[in-house]
This record gives C-alpha cells, sequence and structure tokens, in this order.
C-alpha cells in the first residue's frame, strides 16, 4: 500500500530548538523521503522527559543545534524507502529510543524523528500513552528485569522518585522484592511512590551520615539491588556502596553531565559488589517494545499513571517550565496543532 | 587422637616482623592452646607474595605491627579446640586464605598463623607445592571460573603476570578462551606467560596511545572480559574501558594502596559493561580447596611451575628481596630449620 506522498517531500510542524536555553520555535520543516532502508514516521504524541531537557540545555556534548527534541514518541508510518519490509505506510510504531541511534543517517543529523529502526505496534494501543515505553518507563523496568535480574525476596534501594525510579520500583514490586527502599530529596515523592510499589521512603536530607551508611543500617549489611535514576555520580557512588558485600549489584540508570565521573575504592568491588549500567532497560526495542505495549494492554504494566499532564505541541516551552516541579512526571504533546 | 601438646601453650619458630620495612627476626614465639572451635596448626610451608611484602611495607592499613607474614601456606594440624569435629591432630590442612578472615579472634590478632577455618586435604600432596593454592593460584583461577565465568571462544585480557595474572591464564585456557592477550611491562614475563596460555603479549610501554585504545584497536571492539593482576588503579580502568560495549566484564583482583580510588566515565557502565572484582576468587575455601588439591594431583592444573625459589625461614629477608626481580614467582619457604 503506497503512500500518496510517497517519494516526495513532506512539510511537517515541529519545534526547533535553535540554541540552547532559548524557547523552541513552532514552524514548518521540510522532510526529505525515506531512502533505502529507511522510514518516514508521522509523530503524533511525545513525552517530554528531562533528557530532553538536559539536551535543550547543552549539556549534552553529542546535542548539536539547530535540533529536534522529543524522544519518547508514538507515531504512523507516512512512507518507507526502498527494501524495507517490516512495516508499512499506517502501521503504528514507537520510534527507538536510540532517535540516537548514531547508525541511521537520521540520527546523526539530530534533525528529524525519522529513523530507519521502528517498533510496529499492536494498532489498538492508545499512542499517548504508550509513547512511554519509548523511554523512561520501559527502561526503568528493564534495568530491573534484564540487567538486575532481580530476584523475589530481594532487597532494593531506587535513588530517585521520577519516572524512571517508579518504574524500577514497579519492575521490582513486579519480581517479588520484599523491600523496596525510594530515597529522594523531594518529600512529596513518597506518596504517589506507593503506589509504584516502594515500601518505605529515605530522605538523605533528614540523616547526618552518609546515605549509604543509613541504608546500610536499615538493612542489616546492605541492599541486594540498588539502581540510581537520576544522573548524579555522588549518587551512583553511594548506591553502590550501600551494596551488601558478596553479592549487592548496583545498576547506574541516570545519564551524568558529560565529563563527570563514577568513583569508588577498588575494595568495594573486590569484596564482591558488582557495579553495571543499562541503556533503555536492556531491551532490544524493536522486538521487544511491541512485548510491552501488549503487557500494558493487559493491564500488567502501568503507564497512564506516570502521565500528569497532557499539552500541545504549541505549549512545549510551557511544558519544559513543568518538569522543574516536582509534581510533574511526563507530559504528553500532541503534535497535531 | 588427642594430641600430646592437647591444652598447652607451645613454642614455635617464627619471623616477626616489628616495624614496617624493617627486617624480620627469627624467634621464639608462645602460641596458646586452641579455644572452643578453634585449630593450632603447625605451618610446614609457606610461599611469600607481594601481598605480604606489601603488609611488611606498612602501606597496608590493616597490617598491625608486630605481625608474621605468609598467609599461602600449609601445614598439619597439631591440636583442636572444644567442638571441633572437621579436622583432628595429623591432618594437613591449607589455612583459609582469610589469615584475614576478621571473623576468628586469631585472625583479628593478626599474631598466629592459627585460624578455625581449615580446609583439610589429601594427604598425599604435597604440602611444599600445594600451600600456594592458599591464595594466588586459586584466586587466579576463580576470577575466570566462579567471578567471571568465562566462556568458551571469549576473547581476554590479562593486565599482570604475575603468578595471579598467569593463573587467571591458565583458567582462561582451561575455560576455552580463544584468545588470551597478555599486558605487563616487563617484556621478560612473555616468554614464561606462554606456558600458561598467554597467545598475544602487549606492552604498553611500546605504544604512544593509551593501552585501552590499543586493545580496542587489536580485538575489533574490545574484550569479553579482562582481569586486573597488578593493584594500580589506572590499570582497573584501562580494564573495565578496553572491553566490549554491551557485555564485556573486567574483573579486579589486584589490591591497590589504601585510600586510592577507581574512577571512569559513567557511561562506560550505562553501555553495558561489568565492573567486578574479587576475594580469593570467589572460592569457599573450606570446601573448594581440596577440590582444587585434588586438580592439581590429577595434573589438571600446574602448581610447581609457579614455584621460581625454595629457601629456608631462616633466610626470609632475602626472599623478600626476590620479591622485587623480575624472575620471582613464588618463593617458597621451608618453616623447619
Ligand atoms: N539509561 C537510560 O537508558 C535512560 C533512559 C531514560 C532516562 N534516563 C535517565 O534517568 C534519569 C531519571 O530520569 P527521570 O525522567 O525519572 O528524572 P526525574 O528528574 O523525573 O527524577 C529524578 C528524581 O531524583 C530526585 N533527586 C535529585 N537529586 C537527588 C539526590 N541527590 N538524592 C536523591 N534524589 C534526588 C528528584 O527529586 C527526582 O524525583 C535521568 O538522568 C535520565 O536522563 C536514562
Ligand atoms: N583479590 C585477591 O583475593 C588476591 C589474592 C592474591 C593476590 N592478590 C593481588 O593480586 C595482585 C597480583 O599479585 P602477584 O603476586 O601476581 O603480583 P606480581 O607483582 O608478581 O605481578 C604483578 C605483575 O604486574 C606487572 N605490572 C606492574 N605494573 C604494571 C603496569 N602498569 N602495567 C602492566 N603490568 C604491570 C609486573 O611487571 C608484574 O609482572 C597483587 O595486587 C596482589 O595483592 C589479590
Ligand atoms: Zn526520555
Ligand atoms: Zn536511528
Ligand atoms: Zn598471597
Ligand atoms: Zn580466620
Amino acid at each position: 500500500m503506497a503512500s500518496p506522498t510517497q517519494g516526495q517531500v513532506i512539510t511537517c510542524k515541529a519545534a526547533v530548538a535553535y540554541e540552547p536555553n532559548k524557547p523552541l520555535v513552532i514552524e514548518d520543516v521540510q522532510v526529505a523521503p525515506p531512502q533505502a532502508g529507511e522510514v518516514r514516521v508521522k509523530i503524533l504524541f511525545t513525552a517530554l522527559c528531562h533528557t530532553d531537557h538536559y539536551t535543550w540545555s547543552g549539556k549534552d556534548p553529542e546535542g548539536l543545534f539547530p535540533c529536534i527534541l522529543g524522544h519518547e514518541a508514538a507515531g504512523v508510518v507516512e512512507s518507507v524507502g526502498e527494501g524495507v519490509t517490516e512495516v508499512q505506510p499506517g502501521d503504528h510504531v514507537i520510534p527507538c529510543y536510540q532517535a540516537k541511534c548514531k547508525e541511521c543517517k537520521f540520527c546523526k543529523s539530530g534533525k528529524t524523528n525519522l529513523c530507519g529502526k521502528c517498533s510496529k505496534i499492536d494498532p489498538q494501543a492508545p499512542l499517548d500513552k504508550v509513547c512511554l515505553l519509548g523511554s523512561g518507563v520501559s527502561t526503568g523496568l528493564g534495568a530491573v528485569w534484564n540487567t538486575a535480574k532481580v530476584e523475589a525476596g530481594s532487597i532494593v534501594a531506587v535513588f530517585g522518585l521520577g519516572t524512571v525510579g517508579l518504574a524500577v520500583a514497579e519492575g521490582a514490586k513486579a519480581a517479588g522484592a520484599s523491600r523496596i527502599i525510594g530515597i529522594d530529596i523531594d518529600n512529596k515523592k513518597f506518596d504517589v511512590a506507593k503506589n509504584f510499589g516502594v515500601t518505605e521512603f529515605v530522605n538523605p536530607k533528614d540523616h547526618d551520615k552518609p546515605i549509604q551508611q543509613v541504608l546500610v543500617d536499615l538493612t542489616d549489611g546492605g541492599l541486594d539491588y540498588s539502581f540510581e535514576c537520576i544522573g548524579n555520580v555522588s549518587v551512583m557512588r553511594a548506591a553502590l556502596e550501600c551494596c551488601h558485600k558478596g553479592w549487592g549489584t548496583s545498576v547506574i540508570v541516570g545519564v551524568a553531565a558529560s565529563g563527570q565521573e563514577i568513583a569508588t575504592r577498588p575494595f568495594q568491588l573486590v569484596t564482591g559488589r558488582v557495579w553495571k549500567g543499562t541503556a533503555f532497560g536492556g531491551f532490544k526495542s524493536r522486538t521487544q517494545v511491541p512485548w510491552l505495549v501488549d503487557k500494558y494492554m493487559n493491564k500488567e504494566i502501568k503507564v497512564d499513571e506516570y502521565i500528569t499532564h497532557n499539552m500541545n505541541l504549541a505549549d512545549i516551552n510551557d511544558a519544559f517550565h513543568l518538569l522543574h516541579e516536582g509534581g510533574c512526571l511526563r507530559c504528553v504533546l500532541a503534535m497535531e496543532i
């Protein structure tokens, strides 16, 4: 089934960031037809996340300007290039998290949302919800299920109770963790966190001792698994050092500012702790995102609960400001204006 | 079978380090009878290793003076305390590596070689050889088999080709590694390393590029497994960073000087590398050292090949100097003088 615009340049609305920290400009952009192996996707919804904010702020060394932000997206295949057989026009897709996949030309250019890898999903799934499975929620669940492989009965710590941290808590609960300790500097996070499986809450600001010591004391020796979902290198260290010697595993999920380094005494690892990290929760997006969408359709995983705001593309600058507020998890933007 | 000295204080010869870096003094020491749960072992042979040298040098924050060095030891149970049923006088044993086990009183005092955990071994095994299974050789083998779990076909890098690094190479060869790249700043190490399974040799001094880049280029993207067997925190970083993104695992085996820290960019872990460490190669000494001794008796693992020198306790000060020479792997000291 060929699209009427097959092979032609099309014009789309996009919010373009011309300079770091400057308001985005909604304007028409020209999108070239897909080349061999490429797919042109009409993005209908995108969720704004802190990674977008980070790129916009100019701190992301890989963020080139001008650029179009938004990587937790969902849309419809508009047309396909030569040789593409896996999807066809009209398919509902969640473009790979690797809107920075660094392989396809579009990702390299940073200029469009097109990407040769799309995960084709259940056409019944509401795109304004499942766009979240393009990054944050999947990352948190996958960090627990694929990267750490948390077993039933484990004691788990989650540092940072934003969307990613809450998804970690949800994943840990599903895996049968016996205790899920949420750590955040914002007390307002606890009420919502309970709904995602967090059983105890610790605010580092309430303690004089280093947070790793607080947690070791609280768990009689340390955590089985810990997850850093903030992007703060000092917290990454604490997350490792609160793990139980002999077997405790810490997973870095947060993305730190460029140039920053993690450090610890090697003794921490020699005595049996393991330090890992995860990108997109270890999911192979093309095959596994549709599986996550199915789990959502079967009510086995939450998605709606992470969406605190809905706006239109025209309001993207306001949406960015919302991200600074503690109450905002994800804001979903509708592209049609 | 009770020992004639059961319940009595005995007098033994020992090489006592009174001060860091000062010659050891051979003298008589009084050893109290074993208390409940404890075992008094007559040490017949001990291998000197760099860890002893490190303690002797005063750099080990846990080394208290005066102390008696030597932890790769083998001996005979002299008498046992109340309630000890696992060993009896006359049994041949290899005291746990955890001559720093921090649990038993003797380990805490740092004053004797006695330890409540002993591994009873095949009485036919030559004690002047299998004493090496008390630490270095077992650590290297276990780092590969237990901690990293290297699979057949893997590409492995070993940083530092002393006894521990050579045992890693031997373990990797037994596990079916397809390439074993040995890295050392001493070219003299290569000839002996070949006998332990090293297939390629890289001297960082021969390259202008950082060693991690040299190795990534040499392996078309990086190592499946790397092992740091030196105790140098910069090398620990290189060993992590030369691993293949997505799955490469680096194991810290070397013991760094106190207060030193390892560091890297979190991106190294987020993109799928895993950072681990090992103490005594992950072997549970009481049950697994006898298994290693049996493997040696069946000629499945080398031990004799690591012994480059044999001396008497009286020569311990000369033996310490030998450790500085590149040609010395392990020097075994006979206790009977
Ligand atoms: N690895 C991946 O593939 C991947 C994918 C998506 C997102 N991320 C990263 O995950 C991180 C979390 O994303 P998010 O959208 O949930 O962010 P968020 O900003 O919504 O949540 C972060 C939370 O951390 C808390 N926090 C901040 N500093 C803290 C401290 N010192 N101690 C304790 N809590 C602290 C904040 O109060 C907030 O609740 C970000 O760094 C993001 O870039 C990684
Ligand atoms: N984790 C444990 O349970 C455990 C047990 C035993 C020993 N160890 C430790 O393992 C380490 C190795 O022990 P060993 O007896 O084999 O030591 P060793 O001194 O015999 O061997 C170290 C080797 O590293 C090489 N080297 C030094 N600096 C280097 C550099 N910058 N780059 C490359 N090569 C370099 C040396 O030339 C030497 O060949 C020590 O730190 C020791 O304390 C750990
Ligand atoms: Zn995101
Ligand atoms: Zn792409
Ligand atoms: Zn040793
Ligand atoms: Zn002990």
